[in-house]
């Protein structure tokens, strides 16, 4: 559980939430929950989306009552706080190293479907030690690197070779392949998100034939983010899909264009910072109480929601700097001290990470209140 | 308090921490504090320490054990932890906007000693109605703009008008000056530095004397920061200096020269990110379990610590990259899976403000724990 008192009651107009605070727009999120829904229906891969934007079980529970076959998780921390909250498939996207970790992992799969992901022989006889303490048989997958650069063996013989260890450690299984291409995400052009993807299926396929060529049958074959699944839904290859900004998005997921070279509109800004004005001493600047530690700035500042004449030029700390001016287009003078606005996250997942609570409103008003169980949950 | 368990136990090897987690170096801590005492003795003005770096109390009261005053909090939220935390004097060296958050610094101040600043009327108007409310009186400091572009009125005749509006409030008290130049700080330039406060001093000077003309004395002149409090310090005008990141340091104020154009040195780093390396599947590349959840780099990238031949070069969500080549000075093969190494922060006070617990070792162990219990106070 979040440790702090909810920043909100139910039942509140939203104009009465006090700030900074992340709101959720039922209504948008739900359909973006729907639209993804239907994006994939014809696809032969399932939905198992990313709990690393959200780190909230509630959340992920509602992904779950639309089709999806789980959540994938960063974190072995992460993974506890949505056992906790009754997730009961999980998929650990990620390497884990260490000991604290994999004993927690281990033993989370005494109470839920558990697969990690490995690139590392000797991270594999880890786990398989850590799995023979815990008496459990854990699904391992071999990570691929296709085209991202992180982590992942090389595919085609050096993922056999990760692979046949797995296949014959006494306590784990081999679960498949993880084949997610992460800096094709927000290549801003259709045609190169398509190419990187292209490549990386190609890859991935290339891999799956030689293991199964080997025996080797690939239970998951996952990957995709939010910038790119319509093409590996499409594939044929992956059978998973690990998106998972698609149900708040942000702005840097915003300047990704489509086929037509338009901003892409598949889903919904549904998250939003909601800050106040704190300070309006010259016509041409308004500051809010929203900064570094209510933002993320990694992949470009926020946007203002809905405020025409403003512009968001910089933040600090504790404060965000708002241009209001009529070098802006529209000019907006109207601001005051008090008034309260919303901005659209610069990078959604490392914001949400700040917050301890969502505030979810509708029709103007507070109409529930979801805890960040997973925020901080770094291990 | 925070909610987690701290993530290690105290007399357990460095090497046993799980990772990511925060590590104070205690003998580099200590000898930061005694270097800020000795730095300033000589000088009329004293330490009031930013808690916004560090947001935990024993800090605080580590800093008045040798001779603070008190602290800055930036936040209501903050000084309530500071106040829980039993630091009993508190400067607020910013506004505060909103009834929520003015009935609570209003609460606070029947426990400690608050002041508070405001560039605005109708702030001091409600300042005035929650004193009235919790039964107190509020110093409260007007905050004068000297050249940081953010909060604060023009120094000179709106500061004294606004002073005379907190001063006829009959729940509030004339407080002084709050002056802080932030841009300032990170000015890389000693002599572009200094250019910058003494053009603050001035414009301080000048106010503080017309103030005094119209009979308001100036009880705090407060500003300054790590990058320039000696000429605060020297100034004569200001007497209460606010630098924050002096315990800690990071990579960012690292980079500022010092008059003979060599990197600042007034201050070490005290401040690690803890990390293990999580795959190391290429030559050239190690990948650590921190990224942007556990590092802010909105002020540039972490530096690795006493790892020669390597540079940290990118971070993801949960991952950090490390360049291990030959084209890095030393180059470095040796780091493997498994291997943990100490990272300084880009910017200390965000990436603080992602961790519940410090972890603080000396000679090798782990000696205390201290919880970061204003993490998340964002309101």
């Amino acid at each position: 559980m979040a440790d702090t008192l909810p920043p909100a009651s139910i039942g509140m107009r939203v104009e009465e939430v006090d700030t900074p605070a992340l709101l959720i727009d039922l209504d948008a999120f739900e359909r973006n929950l729907k639209r993804m829904a239907d994006a994939i229906q014809d696809s032969s891969a399932v939905l198992r989306p990313h709990a690393k934007t959200h780190k909230c079980p509630t959340v992920g529970l509602k992904q779950m009552e639309v089709g999806a076959v789980g959540v994938c998780c960063q974190k072995v921390g992460e993974a506890e706080a949505m056992v906790l909250g009754g997730i009961s498939d999980i998929l650990v996207s990620n390497e884990i190293v260490g000991a604290p970790k994999l004993t927690k992992l281990a033993s989370l799969a005494r109470r839920a479907k558990i697969a990690v992901c490995a690139d590392d022989a000797g991270n594999v006889s880890d786990l398989d030690a850590a799995a023979a303490v815990a008496g459990v048989t854990l699904d391992v997958l071999v990570e691929i690197d296709v085209g991202a650069g992180r982590c992942g063996v090389a595919p085609g013989a050096p993922a056999l070779a990760l692979a046949e260890v797995i296949d014959k450690a006494p306590n784990l299984r081999f679960g498949g392949l993880q084949a997610y291409q992460g800096s094709a995400q927000h290549i801003r052009a259709y045609e190169g998100r398509k190419s990187a993807i292209d490549s990386a299926i190609a890859m991935t396929q290339e891999t799956v034939s030689l293991l199964a060529s080997h025996g080797l049958e690939c239970g998951i074959v996952g990957g995709a983010g939010t910038g790119t699944f319509p093409f590996e839904a499409a594939s044929g290859v992956y059978n998973e899909l690990q998106a998972g900004s698609y149900i708040f998005m942000d702005a840097d997921y915003g300047y990704n264009l489509n086929a037509s070279g338009n901003p892409i509109d598949d889903f919904e800004n549904s998250l939003f910072v909601y800050a106040t004005v704190m300070s309006r001493t010259t016509g041409d600047r308004a500051i809010l109480d929203a900064g570094l530690k209510a933002l993320s700035v990694d992949s470009g500042l926020p946007l203002p929601w809905e405020i025409p004449g403003v512009e968001f030029v910089g933040a600090s700390d504790e404060h965000g700097k708002l241009l209001v001016s009529e070098s802006v287009q529209g000019g907006n003078n109207d601001l005051k001290v008090g008034d309260k606005v919303r901005l659209i996250p610069g990078h959604v997942d490392p914001t949400v990470n700040m917050y301890d609570w969502y505030v979810c409103i509708r029709d103007g008003r507070v109409e529930d209140l979801w805890p960040i169980t997973a925020r901080g949950k770094l291990q």
